[in-house]
């Protein structure tokens, strides 16, 4: 077996127990120039892997990415409806399209897309989403509901309970859902989801939920400004997740919220994300396609809506709206 | 100015007044054989011309289509949000297809795709619809409503005046409509109307209004099975109608009832809604994704849903449901 210089380089570093490899040995073990060993050393960093560089003591790898590509979580799930069919891609435009087509050629519910890093990842409202290499979860994921259009919005809130809920599960963050379904740790966003239907007349075709964990990132994974607003897993655990371990757990809590909600309703879903909900009862500012006017979110309504309550004692349901702080 | 033999052969008929040619006559005249003669007869018939074939005397040309390649609109419109961008093709797969990419790629909202026939023409539920050349007028158009995802339904039953208020102008025909959106014509079906919704969360992105009329199509355009259930605006009034025509109507129709829509809201929809329709007040059978039932319709609700009522006097809102009749 041959390997590539990256495979050499990194072996150079296996049962170094984190210690220091020099430049100068890697060099002469490689047969090739410092820079050359520089330059092997960024691309790996490019793949998620973390060194840290002393002078004259080499580079130590700090953090070896978990892979993607050996991914096999069908034996481990606990449910049979959502991870059976898994796409994995060192790099997609937006698995988002890609799950799309996969839909449209008839691609079964529960059929998983997951990319290493998107070059084109969208977030809501057609926002760039931030996804370095081998360190968030970017997936989307074929949902099939027998739902009937009017209730799409219901779908968008079940995603956001069962992703908290999984994340909560494996890090023991206490994760808070801003409206309708942003994750947050201590105000600082560590996911996004969208939803995207399709529909004939008034049924549901099919629903993309696009999926974006900030898993295992650093701080320096993030643009200053970014690090106001957004943060990952790792940054506020202080360590690292297997993100196999995260998909399986949001998976099966899914799979068994959407049992529940065919089952007996949306009433069944209402209180989890009430419970997990940090926008219930704080006053803020909504942007509708319409207006702008400032409100307390009281509680979701049956449809899904968020029934909130204005200054002067009104009360009014939104359906879509940006929520943002009280100026 | 070289002419085709298609060209050539109907070039003969041209001043006939509807008299006969002979194919003696027309095979001396092309310098082509009787058989060659015929072929060409039968390409112009795919194409939506109509010929009588009578012996000893020969062809009389009996209707020429109406054509769409050079059709120009846009002086002819009294508004301007819908109809000032058309693509004609003389063939498509499906104008859905066709205009679900233009919209991906930001074409506006009034956008039309236009073919003379469709080799994949869908109408709801996958099933196919029955377009031959020429005839009828099968278009897809791009709407970019500002209206949450829920309220999509409002936007079929809209559909549905504008294209029935049309009918009834152009052909002085008392069309109605059956719920949610197809034309009938004393309990024949005329038309149909697909709307294919993408949302991102809560929010339309963009909406494909399929519409198939059946403008100039004979009997002989129709297998006989078809015929029972369905018929055109030519057999039921008894003449042909210039199809631009009937397009222009619409598109001003429709723009000017989505206007009043955007300002007034669906509660000046639905009287004109119920005015047209011939569901109303008429036991039917209706199947849901769940279940299937007897009832009797008796409104439109302001969410757009409609309201039937049971046999044992309780009330149910029907969202997306096939309605027959009743066993």
């Amino acid at each position: 077996m041959t390997l590539s210089m990256q495979e050499q380089v990194l072996a150079l570093f296996l049962g170094q127990d984190e210690e220091y490899v020099s430049g100068e040995l890697m060099s002469q073990r490689l047969g090739i120039s410092r820079t050359a060993v520089w330059k092997q050393i960024k691309k790996l960093e490019a793949l998620g892997y973390e060194f840290e560089a002393v002078t004259k003591l080499g580079y130590r790898l700090k953090y070896t990415p978990d892979s993607l590509e050996t991914l096999d979580i069908s034996s481990k799930l606990q449910q049979h409806r959502l991870g059976h069919e898994v796409h994995v891609y060192a790099e997609v435009s937006s698995t988002q399209e890609v799950a799309k087509e996969l839909a449209e050629k008839g691609a079964r519910e529960g059929t998983v897309v997951l990319a290493e890093q998107q070059t084109k990842g969208r977030g809501r409202l057609g926002r760039a989403w931030h996804s370095p290499y081998g360190k968030g979860l970017y997936m989307s994921v074929i949902l099939r509901p027998t739902t009937p259009l009017h209730l799409a919005p219901q779908l968008t809130l079940i995603t956001a309970v069962a992703l908290s809920s999984a994340v909560r599960k494996l890090t023991g963050l206490p994760i808070g859902i801003k409206w309708p379904n942003d994750l947050l740790f201590e105000g600082k966003k560590i996911s996004g989801i969208i939803l995207e239907s399709t529909a004939e007349d008034n049924m549901l075709k099919y629903v993309i939920a696009g999926i974006g964990i900030a898993v295992n990132l650093i701080e320096q994974d993030y643009e200053t400004e970014l690090l106001e607003k957004a943060t990952s897993l790792r940054i506020s655990a202080g360590k690292s997740f297997a993100r196999e371990k995260l998909l399986c757990l949001f998976l099966d809590e899914w799979a068994l919220l959407l049992d529940m909600y065919e089952q007996d309703g949306f009433k069944s879903i209402i209180p989890l994300w009430e419970a997990q909900s940090v926008s219930i009862g704080k006053k803020v500012q909504l942007t509708t396609p319409l207006d702008t006017f400032v409100a307390t979110p009281i509680k979701l309504t049956e449809t899904g809506a968020l029934l909130v309550k204005l200054d002067d004692g009104s009360e009014r349901t939104i359906f879509s709206a940006q929520m943002g702080e009280v100026n």
